[in-house]
């Protein structure tokens, strides 16, 4: 193996083939630091050639490749398992902003850029590019397209998938594929971008694309409600497309444990209303142009929702200061979560209108099967996509609740599929939900998907063991 | 072959197994009469299982599959070839509206659903499907799924890609898939509802979708403009987007020669202008809400417009009557430049930037080839869509002129790549525009499409000859 790591150096340079355990580290532990993988090497190429020699240089020597980008994925999606025989293909280096079109509202740029610089190249051009995301600090823009990554404003741009127009992609066989369109309308065979995007790079390797850009809003309003219930969360999510159309551009539901450990750990954050209630819903709202008057729209839209009993209690932010208030709540309760003591999570999608049915089921058996345990339920609504994570009882030890792991994903996972769902959302399958992906898919969806693997990387060397085995 | 014939009658019924020629006649000539094919039989299932049955009976016998929506394509895509050997699999009698889901602006219906029927199915229960073409009354969702469809409201809703989150597929080894998703985030496997749609028949046959509805519009503006260059359009563009967001649902561009056409042989629609100019633009805007005052903001756009010279003279449609009268105009070029005379045409896409230059340059190299020769250029300019059609110069022979069509759509095919763009925007490949297929797209590209043609359809019998040869 000294040949192929050579031949590695000689492609990328020395010092970009790491081979201490010190330098690989951070590549090998996954974002949540439950496992760290084994690897032949860290190869670090710095252009799309670098990355297509490598993999040819992989298929003479059938070395495994894990692509990655940031390594924040949470299925274990972007790191190697345990044989040590893989070398991680690691994009960060890939930082050009190749191209910026105003007149297209796109741009071009290359996989390992991170999200938040993407953001602020568009931003930089007086453009807004929407895609959003815990992590923007950290995640690469190759692997938001790879997973398909989601965020807070889906319900206006879509997932990432939406927001890309084409790519530049290394194929299983080391060949460059340019396929970086700029258009919104293209007809001519195959749609092989959305085969690549979201495939975790198991297809193929994403080196580059086209991101489509957006007018920035000129205005942006956020309101904190109080409701009773999901069916009420779901009467106002109507009402609110109804009155607001596109503009309704973020919809998240918070049930009351996830508020209450927001405001336990982190005491600094204001409470916005003094009376609790099961649910609440933090609405985004955002405008263009001089003309329409969004307080007064989003004022009627609170009016009839009181009305009509759909809401408790509204708060539209008077200041940019509480609007910041009210999104630092919802960020802030997966790092509450974390302060309480793991829990086990889901991030499972259902149709909006099976929604209250889910949770009201699923709670149930839940409760039957860990008396006392605790439901942190929040999430992207408008999407119709849960965070549903289940807390140990109180008192109880929450390292002996984690041992039931396994029971209670597929307590929730089967409720998920009963209800017509998806047990990924947007995190992905990577190794983690591979065998519930076994479990849940259709043997003629499984047949189709390995067809497509079989045909595009017949080898099985890009990232094995990721969604399929 | 005749106890192929009979299974096949034993699957469907003896009166939806044609074999006859006037009962095959629509089933084989294309859309605009150029060309008609031969059948073994039009076989005419009414349900999925008879689909599947059919496709299992058609891999026993080596029989290809030619599968048929309401058969309004361009590019020969949805009728079989000269040799008498496949058998046309239309799915109109798969008419079912499965489910409407209100609460998850939803709709499940099958893939023989004529699109107005879709639309009027959605209208009824006060929801928007937003897909709209000129052919609605006879195209088919299936057929809009196989082909991408475009239209007009692609600016604001998407192509129909866009408009649907899950498939119902028939595989080419006669399996049924459901994949008949209703959720707006799944990632738990590759993008296999992407890869039909848009394949034309040639992975499989599309059965049943889910599609996307929306909040209706509560109002709707039209503004008819004449500008001097599409420099302007394009500009106009950019100041619609930016003051008017999403709100932005259409944006139509049409040449003087379009205009003239329509004015001759249409001489019941009102002219908008007096003067002529060289360039039109059609703007639709839609907004939801009571507050918005639409009217207002649109008064400020064509202000902020006429300030800064970019457009001439803007006309805001005072009644319904005057706003359906410019859509008449921009719904009549096509048959006016059909009474007119032939035509050939191209559905192209660009970068908007490269709009101005495409048209420039490739104008300027048709004149040289064929003095006087007329310019019909119109299209969808908010998503780069150019309908390019070249007329025979006055008083030359227009059939004459037709002869050249090959060397004519080599020159503006050419300069479509040179300014990278697409040679088909929305209306597929078929088989008339392959071998420009195989031209055009890179050698990867091709590797990368057989590879999956070859991996689900081993056999080459759904839909042969189509996309690739």
């Amino acid at each position: 193996m000294q040949t192929f790591i050579n031949l590695c150096k000689a492609i990328v340079g020395n010092e970009h083939v790491l081979t201490s355990e010190v330098e690989q580290k951070s590549y090998l532990e996954d974002w949540r630091q439950r496992v760290v993988g084994k690897a032949l090497a860290i190869v670090r190429p710095s252009n799309t050639e670098q990355v297509a020699a490598l993999v040819q240089l992989c298929q003479d020597h059938h070395v495994p490749i894990v692509p990655q980008g940031g390594n924040t994925g949470l299925v274990f999606g972007s790191i190697p398992d345990q044989s040590g025989t893989a070398i991680v293909l690691s994009l960060k280096r890939l930082q050009g902003i190749r191209k910026i079109d105003l007149d297209n509202h796109t741009m071009t740029v290359e996989a390992g850029c991170l999200l938040a610089q993407v953001q602020e190249a568009a931003n930089e051009v007086g453009l807004l590019f929407p895609l959003s995301l815990a992590s923007e600090g950290s995640c690469t823009i190759g692997g938001n397209l790879s997973t398909n990554a989601g965020g807070t404003a889906v319900l206006r741009y879509g997932n990432t998938r939406e927001l890309c127009l084409g790519l530049e992609v290394v194929t299983a066989q080391g060949e460059i594929w340019n396929g970086l369109r700029e258009l919104r309308k293209d007809n001519t065979g195959y749609d092989l971008r959305d085969l690549f995007i979201g495939a975790e790079g198991t297809l193929g390797i994403i080196t580059a694309c086209v991101l489509k850009l957006f007018p920035k809003p000129t205005q942006t309003q956020t309101v904190f409600t109080s409701l009773d219930s999901i069916e009420q969360a779901v009467a106002l999510l109507e009402t609110g497309k109804k009155q607001l159309g596109a503009s309704l551009t973020g919809f998240e539901l918070i049930n009351q444990i996830s508020l209450e450990l927001v405001h336990h750990y982190f005491p600094q954050l204001q409470r916005i209303f003094s009376e609790t209630s099961a649910w609440y819903v933090l609405l985004e709202v955002t405008n263009h142009g001089t003309v329409y008057d969004l307080d007064h729209q989003l004022e009627q839209v609170c009016a009839t929702a009181l009305e009509q009993d759909i809401i408790l209690n509204a708060s539209i932010a008077k200041t940019e200061k509480q609007a910041k208030n009210c999104w630092a709540i919802r960020e802030s309760i997966s790092a509450a979560q974390a302060k309480a003591g793991k829990n086990i999570k889901h991030d499972i999608s259902l149709p909006i209108s099976q929604i209250a049915n889910f949770v009201k089921t699923t709670d149930a058996i839940l409760q039957t099967a860990y008396p006392g345990c605790r439901m942190v339920t929040f999430g992207h609504l408008g999407d119709g996509n849960l965070h549903y994570n289940v807390s140990s009882p109180v008192h109880k030890d929450p390292e002996q609740f984690l041992e039931h792991q396994k029971i209670v994903n597929q307590i929730v996972h089967d409720q998920t599929m009963q209800h017509a769902g998806s047990i990924s959302a947007e995190h992905g399958i990577g190794e983690l939900k591979k065998a519930e992906l076994r479990r849940y898919k259709s043997k003629v969806e499984m047949q189709l998907m390995r067809a497509i693997k079989n045909a595009l990387d017949p080898q099985n060397l890009m990232n094995p063991g990721k969604i399929l085995e």
